[in-house]
């Protein structure tokens, strides 16, 4: 097992290595990383989201236990949409409630899957071999969006606004997924705590299936899906979503809106 | 109105230009273009979709047309899934059906807006000044995965397996798409036949909305829905959308399958 991280310097730069003792020794690339020798103190260095996908597919309804709880049948081929690369934020960054949405917004504690190879048509041995490690999601939804046309569920607007796609705080390599549990608690109450090997469709699983569809990038995440537990999220309250051996990813939602001002307001106030 | 274009030159690097006279005048960014200098010769250079999206956002139900056909109300608020950077080929790259589906492929010609400025919280009058141009989309579905499971609708997969988002031939800034038509033509037969005017929401509208909710980047591309006329295409039929000032976007469906062994035998082929 390896702590991978991504940071940013003093300067603006942004770095990506695995951690060792307080410091970051850095590695160039996730497809057979490559240490560029330099070795840099974690106390310089300001955390962002562990990698920068170009797209996050996130898993509906794959653990028995909530599907069981819906009155769902689990599906026979994972079901999924899409986030965009500019709903992700790291931990500590604040969720910014959209300008012009009042309604509730909602938290799912989920396992992140890291690619680490480009996969198109794998197998389940293949995808094994793909996945770079393993972090946190926190796939946030306005759950007044996803329904309010009667004729098109909106999956992709209600869960896709920017800061919406919470990752980090980082990837570890070799992960042991099948021991581990999600554990969600809002502002100190604890609200999830399930066991991720009551997935429905396992990662290699999940990786194999979705590269017979689309072409998986080196950075890109499929978020594996939540399971019973997930709740409403107020303004100014914080979700942390702790798995052990991974660490807790802790996001804010900002009491203020993310109008153009609001957003100044939250960027000079960083 | 200028004429622009992305190609691959012979050694593999990749020119995006101002196209004059058969000739490719080079520039460097879509926000603000600065020319290189470079002068090329279009016959040295094969033709690409002409910008690489990081997304694409896909309109559902935006001509009134099409809704009072199917007995929709015009929505409130554009209606948009997102398909992936890899689904996106040029004219006269072949769409390849899914290694594991069997089912129905359908063609959708659409006017694509292509973004020039990054976009968040924009205006209507800022959003008409972040447009670089106007292109042609075929937003390819595969039809029967849509309603496959009863419980998901799943838009992204449908629409988003690899090669289902032809883009091109290019991009035309300055164009006045409010006087064009978008016709669909399948294996030489007039299938659609529509005005771009019929909209429920102009290209700024779109672009302002949609950046209340996500960061729109350069290059990313809005397919902006289509109108009356959608229909199947069978394996090796080709599809061509012509906008006049555009140009004609043809892409065949290939007869084979996107299975490893099919897509490493096209890209033989190419």
């Amino acid at each position: 097992m390896n702590t991978w991280m991504r940071l940013m310097a003093n300067d603006g730069s942004i770095v990506f290595g695995r951690i060792e003792n307080g410091y970051l020794h850095e590695y160039e690339g996730l497809d057979q990383p490559v240490p560029t020798g330099a070795v840099l103190s974690l106390r310089t260095l300001t955390p962002l989201a562990p990698c920068a996908p170009g797209k996050v597919i996130a898993l509906w309804n794959n653990f028995h236990a909530l599907a069981a709880k819906l009155e769902k049948p689990v599906p026979a081929h994972p079901l999924f949409l899409l986030k965009p690369a500019e709903s992700v934020i790291g931990s500590g960054e604040p969720i910014l409630r959209p300008a012009h949405y009042a309604g509730k917004i909602a938290f799912e504690g989920e396992l992140g899957i890291v690619i680490g190879k480009r996969c198109r048509n794998v197998s389940v041995e293949e995808a094994e071999a793909s996945i770079f490690g393993y972090t946190i999601v926190n796939d946030v939804t306005a759950a007044g969006v996803l329904n309010e046309n009667p004729h098109f569920p909106q999956w992709c607007r209600a869960k896709g606004f920017d800061t919406f796609c919470c990752i980090g705080p980082t990837i570890i390599s070799g992960f042991d997924w099948n021991s581990a549990r999600v554990v969600t608690r809002l502002d100190g109450v604890e609200r999830q705590n399930y066991p991720i090997a009551d997935m429905v469709f396992t990662p290699a699983q999940q990786v194999s299936l979705i590269s017979q569809d689309l072409t998986l990038e080196p950075g890109d995440v499929i978020a594996c899906g939540t399971s019973l537990g997930v709740g409403s999220i107020g303004d100014g309250a914080t979700v942390e979503i702790t798995i052990d051996g991974i660490g807790t990813l802790s996001n804010t939602l900002a009491a203020t809106r993310a109008g153009t001002q609001a957003v100044a307001a939250v960027v000079g106030a960083a």
